[in-house]
């Protein structure tokens, strides 16, 4: 595949908040759709970071380790890097603000796309969360547990993707943020950061790939009508 | 691509509730991913029915016709047919219980997959729409104005697909059937059926790939979060 204009997505988020963690595909297989990306692994093991094709895993300690081939995701997001700049950054922008100015700048609220930032920040603050046993726990009750990372004066690359909100459920409906540091010191899950300089590129999307795990019995099995699934969502993410 | 595992689907279910019928895709282009499937046409133009490859509209007169390349749609589903046989029918079928014989058969409710049956019914009845003028009304409206079809003992096709809840808004959540009468004396959207004797293949995916109208200006336009969508659909479908 590797198409450019198309971004694809192994697992629901919808099927975290029960707790369906189980890795179902290897790291080899998801980068077989792209070089760049955001996701979790195996047991909700930390946060993924995906750049030109190295994954990077953020654990629970805030550690930053690449990934090998083997290690395994229940949900994740990869695309074919093809950013076209966006904007430079001149003025200070927390998340809120990032985001209002990319959809300001593309008007791409309708459609899957990537967001990809490079530059300085006067604090980012994420959250990662280290792998968690069996019986897995819901996800509201994994948020619960995060552990939250704050750095100051930092520089690093904001990567992720926004969704339209009609696709809230199977994806994380409008952004979907991860941060790493370029000196691999912190990253995570984007919570807030302040963004002081650097620069802004998108990359557009008319296609999702979205890929079920079907051949995982918890997951075929699972009756997602007891999930209350938007709320635990707006809980935990 | 024409993989069997893969389910094409072009535009959302939810770009109809506010009226945003124009037809931004080919059935020659829609057609190039599969050679089964249903949908509607540019401006709510009928029902579509698509079986090897052949594509059938019905009007909203209840006359079935043969549709051409240049037909366009702005919401379909297709996918490459590779049915496998599912059960005989050999008592009555409701669609209400023809759609749990499936669900109770195939355990698929986390995943895409098309049913399709062959047989004879007790009867069938359908729904229907003529194409709407410009400045389009919404789906609701429209839903108000379709016509009706039901047509007794009638030998026909059911086709179409199985979305999970989860998709509901992007997809039509549940099942969404449509009919082919032999003969082609009707069809359409199924609103219910008595199925008497004949046979269900279906065919799971593990993936969907949507594509979204990007390059219409309507919809990118389009402010979807004053529409609510979810309570339109159930009005409507």
């Amino acid at each position: 595949m590797n198409n450019v204009d198309s971004l694809y997505q192994y697992g629901t988020l919808a099927l975290l908040v029960p707790g369906l963690f189980e890795g179902n595909l290897s790291l080899t297989d998801l980068l077989s759709h792209g070089d760049t990306g955001i996701g979790t692994g195996d047991g909700l093991d930390g946060e993924l970071i995906i750049l030109d094709g190295i994954a990077y895993q953020v654990d629970g300690d805030g550690n930053v380790n690449e990934v090998k081939d083997d290690f395994t995701v229940p949900f994740a997001n990869v695309h074919q890097g093809a950013f076209k700049p966006l904007t430079d950054v001149d003025a200070s922008l927390n998340a809120a603000a990032f985001e209002k100015k990319v959809l300001d700048a593309t008007k791409w609220e309708n459609t899957f796309f990537s967001v990809k930032a490079h530059g300085k920040f006067k604090f980012a603050q994420t959250r990662s969360i280290n792998k968690q046993p069996k019986p897995y726990p819901g996800l509201v009750e994994c948020a619960n547990n995060q552990s939250v990372f704050k750095k100051e004066d930092v520089e690093g690359t904001i990567i992720g993707y926004y969704s339209p909100q009609i696709f809230n459920g199977a994806a994380v409906g409008g952004f979907h943020l991860h941060f790493l540091a370029d000196d691999h010191s912190m990253g995570g899950h984007v919570m807030d950061f302040e963004m002081q300089s650097g620069n802004i590129a998108v990359q557009r999307f008319s296609k999702l790939e979205q890929e079920l795990p079907v051949n995982n019995q918890d997951y075929m099995d699972h009756d997602f009508s007891k999930d209350d699934i938007q709320k635990a969502i707006g809980e935990a993410e």
